[in-house]
């Protein structure tokens, strides 16, 4: 608790900084407008309201600060804010004689400055209305006024009464004009009085039909459009209203428009600028570096595993390896998928005990995903956490800074972005159609390949995100839980948190993890990780391809030759060959090393041996595209000038050779331009003798490494044969690449 | 003349010497039986018949030798002979008393005796006749007695007077029947006396019907045959009689049965045995190794080019290169075909001068064949010669001594066994037609393939013989020529020999050489020659294989390697060189070294040369020949285990080089398993710079051998590029071997 109310103070004292900042370079317009909005308290929306305030230097007067709102509840869907007026009277009461002094009044919550006041000042004086207030498309809260209201030349007919400016007096004329109760409409208070005519001339009382100043977004969102004037002198981006051509200075996310002012407010007030990037990105940021590990906030991080999910080892390793004290984190794990049970035992096993406490929710437990996710963050509570980081099966964050960087960010809830690599799938939308689902927006694409870097503010994210605990302890779980209709479980948590208002940012400030792709992931193969080279590359190539393999490309190192034009290079990983020969032995259907052999075309093999052909597991397709993404490239770096892409394999196998079945291989060629030869397994650990003689040469390659691969030449030169397998079991991966 | 009569007696001498040391060891048999036969001068038949009597120590008396011919011209076709029996009638009166005495009269020219007198003596007993004469199957000479002879059980009907035995009083009292004139017919004269009855069985007259004794061979020719008792304990082929299965003693081939005596007169009287081969070869041998060049026979060397013949110039090189005093040599060269004029020419020019003297009949003159030979024996005789050699154009007399020992053989008429290799066309016929044409003998084959050496007598002979001149002196040109109707010369010739009762003997004692098969040589081809791969593979591979081909296979010899398995073999000749750029020059049209070719599958080539494709010279079956039967061998040992027979190979092409039109090629890989280059001219003679660089291994093939071949992998380890010929032309023969 304390932790929080500190942070919470912090933020408010910096802002206090901010604002007298301005105050002394811009005390001068300060003189002859005043500037007031109504907030109870600190919002996402009204965070962002200051923070365009500060932008433009101004000073605006917080009405209501502390207090319980008092303007009916749930002012979004039905009338209220009498309070509002009730606010201003009171405030405005020692300037009433006050004739040249202009006040601007707007709402507070859904609000965003865009300009300064001198600007907005002038704007107004042109406009030669001594009260002049926004206008909008709808007439509410009383449709049934809209035959009154006259019918402008150009923009918007009705009023809004969510940004208004004017000359003291008159504003003060306006709202004595008839005393109102707290909970009664503002709108409509002000709608009555600018259909009194008399009083409308008297007042010179206007509406901003085509928004030269005020921008109320609903009903407008498509009218409006974000540009630059000329990115190198003033990279800026305005708001532009296409219709009336104006360029507003105040915009209103009033009514449903909150989303459009959210992606909106990503730009707008210089909050992303071409030339300086994220700039609202550093604001309410915080530094834990310099803490120590009892200092650190206290964090609930719930796993998930609600599908079966390829590369799970390495994704719970990645979480073990967060750079954050282990003793600050309590642990919760959900599995719900049967097959990685053994993936979690191991993990619990290696490094349970490391964290402040364990929770864990198995398969057997039979829980859904939206009871299991509800109850993570109740057990948040309970253990008083700061902050809550959830994170799925599918979220790899291959970047240990993550956890840290995110608290760091100091938002409501945050998640690192994480894309398909490769693919335009992302763990957060950029925009919601009207029902709710996934839209694309006008910078899906540039967030998602990182072209802009930045904090997005955004509909929809998933898969891994951070909470600050304090949002969880201001709803009951009522309000904020999984569960809406038969809504997935994260998309309820996420329309649930948009109906209070809070904000999910979204950030790729640097790089935090990538997602792997669960869609084609069969746990009906014996080593179904295997099989996801074409679905998930990366973390494929990350478990399965020797750390050494780019060595093979050292321009400093001469590949090694253990005899004339046989090359050796480490390739795969021992993890490679571990998993390979267990989906050969698991087939099991080894060939009896006749020569008559149906799996060939012509139904002869001149020189058999006891093998399993790669199409035989159905692994020739992920077997040729190995060949081609690591093979060729090796091939075409010691073989100078030889191209062939993609390499032709018709005969890709894997051969044992064991005493009493078949201990070896006697001398021939192969039926390739040349041939691969990988090691499967350790010579004097699991077999003993074998290797592989090239009797021209009078050579023997016979400490062959498990994971290292032989190529040679397959014809002419190259005649060779297996040598005897003493003792043990020895298996290689052969392939004659271009018969 | 000197010399013939000299070798004459020589002959005569060597006779008696035999005779007379037969006589010794035989002395106590001759005691009881005489036997006579009639012979005017030596002939090849009556020198068989000699021999025979000597193998068996049978010592006869010849009556008539050295006179004339008493008994009617041309007795073969005429009836004649009397003079026979008034010669033995005179013969015997010294033993008109003599009971008990025994006398054998057998006609000279065309008997042979196949056993001992005991046996004959012993067998005739067996008869219980008084007098015994051999029967033939023809009633002869006067056919209307035919009826008045009686029919025998078995057997012969018909009495034949060139075999008969008896009692000398029995024979005198048959003799002196009844006068007879000199040119009366002897068988006529015995018929008359055996059809009388009373006479018959006074004299106890009978005929050897079942050949017990006598085997005439007229119309009995298919009734004989050889056969071995125990080829072990005695190899000794007899004559078998297969209608009667009787093993004559005596046979004679009476009229025109005189070609199949010839045939059997090979084997009988122990000519030749399976475990002493050839013994008649050794008589009347001569030795001329210890003679002094001028002591040599004199030779007339008569060469024939009739037609169109493929390595003419090795032809003419190989009877320069005959061992034999060229000063004891008149060389006379009949050339019918103008192609042949400038290798004539280039033959005379370089050794014209080495003979005693030289004849040219050219193309030009337009002389027939016939007449050109008969030309030729007219001028052996002028110039006096001892000998004639016929040699044909087609006639390849590999063995350098075949000259000197063709007159060593000290024939009438004897040639050299030349057989087209691996064929059964050999220049003898084993055998005739009726009509004189090619009939294949029992052992033709045996013969040619020298499965069986010796010397034979065979009706037919061509391509290369040697005559005895003093054969030539005996007969004017009327009767000994090359003409006979419309039959080929040497066809008529042979006919006319044969006339004559010359024995025509081939020899394949040694290997003397071979023929070259003219059918498919192409003379409007610019290098003909190089097209005889596949008929005259053995010259094709002589002339253009290189000497040290053979090297290429020596167990102590390392296979040069100037580059990692880049091999470097000699492997054609200069000439191949010459001949094969010729072929591409003089076709000329070299493709213009764009991508675009059409003579590609493609139509596409990424690394063009300026080349001219094998297929374009109709080369290409040819040049895949030469790559299975003399690349392949090489690969083969070179890369040890890789077999492909024959050899596929797509590409095929000769390269030129050449500053401003295209001196190099940039770095590529071949469409092959291995590639062969083989350099066609000389660097530093020809031209300068070139080569091949193998950049994988940064080492370059400058210093290419004219008619070497380099052979490297073509794909994969061996990156390659051709390097900039900087003066002169250089010419590469390359092939893409197994694509």
């Amino acid at each position: 608790m304390k932790n929080t109310i500190l942070s919470r103070l912090m933020r408010i004292e910096i802002l206090i900084l901010l604002l007298s900042y301005l105050t002394s370079i811009s005390s001068k317009q300060i003189d002859d407008i005043l500037v007031y909005t109504v907030a109870t308290s600190e919002t996402d929306g009204f965070k962002r309201y200051l923070e365009s305030a500060a932008e433009y230097n101004i000073q605006p007067t917080v009405l209501g600060w502390g207090q319980e709102w008092k303007g009916g509840e749930d002012i979004r869907h039905r009338a209220g804010g009498g309070w509002k007026v009730n606010l201003l009277k009171e405030a405005l009461q020692p300037y009433k004689d006050d004739k040249d002094r202009l006040v601007l009044f707007t709402d507070g919550y859904d609000v965003m400055f865009l300009s300064n006041l001198r600007t907005i000042t002038d704007e107004f004086k042109k406009t030669e209305a001594r009260v002049l207030f926004g206008a909008e498309s709808a007439c509410w809260p009383d449709e049934t006024l809209t035959s009154l209201y006259p019918v402008p030349k150009q923009g918007k007919r009705f009023l809004n009464s969510g940004l208004y400016i004017g000359y003291i007096p008159e504003i003060l004329e306006l709202l004595n004009r008839k005393p109102l109760v707290d909970t009664d409409d503002d709108q409509l208070f002000f709608t009555q009085a600018y259909l009194d005519e008399k009083m409308r001339s008297q007042l010179k009382f206007k509406l901003d039909h085509t928004s030269q100043i005020f921008q109320n977004l609903n009903g407008a969102i498509n009218e409006v459009e974000l540009f630059t004037e000329n990115e190198k002198e003033n990279p800026e981006l305005h708001l532009q209203n296409a219709v009336t051509h104006t360029r507003p200075l105040i915009v209103h996310g009033n009514g449903p428009s909150k989303l459009k002012l959210n992606a909106l407010g990503n730009y707008l007030a210089r909050a992303w600028m071409p030339n300086q990037g994220c700039r609202h990105c550093k604001r309410g940021h915080i530094d834990l570096q310099k803490k120590t590990a009892s200092e650190m906030p206290l964090v609930y991080l719930a796993l998930f595993i609600e599908q079966a999910s390829p590369f799970l080892e390495e994704q719970l390793q990645k979480v073990y390896d967060l750079e954050y004290p282990k003793k600050r984190i309590h642990l919760f794990i959900h599995n719900g998928v049967k097959y990685h049970t053994p993936h979690v035992a191991d993990f619990v096993e290696k490094y349970g005990k490391a964290y402040l406490s364990l929770k864990q929710i198995t398969a057997e437990d039979g829980i859904s995903e939206w009871s299991a996710r509800d109850l993570s963050l109740d057990q948040c509570l309970l253990k008083e956490c700061e902050l809550y980081f959830s994170v799925d099966s599918v979220s790899h964050l291959d970047n240990p800074h993550t956890l840290r960087l995110l608290a760091e960010q100091n938002r409501t809830v945050v998640a690192p972005l994480l894309v398909r690599p490769g693919k335009a799938w992302s763990n957060f939308w950029g925009a919601l159609t009207t029902d709710g689902f996934y839209a694309r927006s006008h910078d899906y694409m540039d967030i998602v390949h990182s072209d802009k870097r930045g904090l997005w503010n955004v509909p929809f994210l998933s898969n891994c995100y951070l909470i600050n605990a304090t949002l969880l302890r201001q709803y009951d779980r009522a309000k904020l839980n999984h569960v809406r209709g038969n809504l997935d479980a994260d998309m309820a948590f996420c329309a649930n948190l948009r109906d209070l208002d809070v904000f999910l940012f979204v950030s790729n400030r640097v790089d935090f993890g990538h997602l792997v792709n669960p869609e084609s992931y069969d746990i009906t193969r014996s080593t179904p990780d295997m099989y996801q080279i074409f679905d998930n590359e990366r973390d494929w190539e990350e478990r399965y391809i020797h750390s050494d393999y780019p060595e093979n490309f050292n321009p400093d190192k001469k590949p090694l030759q253990p005899c004339p034009d046989v090359y050796w290079s480490p390739i795969v990983t021992k993890r490679f060959c571990k998993d390979l020969i267990q989906m050969m032995e698991n087939f099991g259907k080894w060939s009896d090393g006749k020569n008559q052999d149906d799996r060939l075309t012509g139904g002869y093999e001149a020189v058999p041996t006891r093998d399993i052909h790669m199409n035989q597991v159905g692994w020739e397709p992920h077997w040729l595209l190995f060949l081609q993404r690591y093979v060729r490239p090796i091939q075409e770096h010691i073989f100078t000038g030889y191209f062939h892409d993609p390499p032709r394999s018709l005969m890709n196998f894997v051969v044992r050779y064991k005493p009493g079945e078949q201990p070896s291989l006697r001398p021939h060629h192969d039926s390739s331009t040349y041939t691969i030869n990988i090691a499967l397994n350790e010579v004097g650990q699991d077999y003993e003798g074998g290797g592989c003689r090239f009797i021209r040469y009078n050579c023997s390659v016979t400490d062959t490494k498990e994971g290292w691969m032989l190529m040679h030449p397959g014809r002419l030169t190259h005649y060779h044969e297996g040598l005897l397998v003493t003792k043990g079991v020895r298996y290689i991966m052969i392939a004659f690449v271009d018969p």
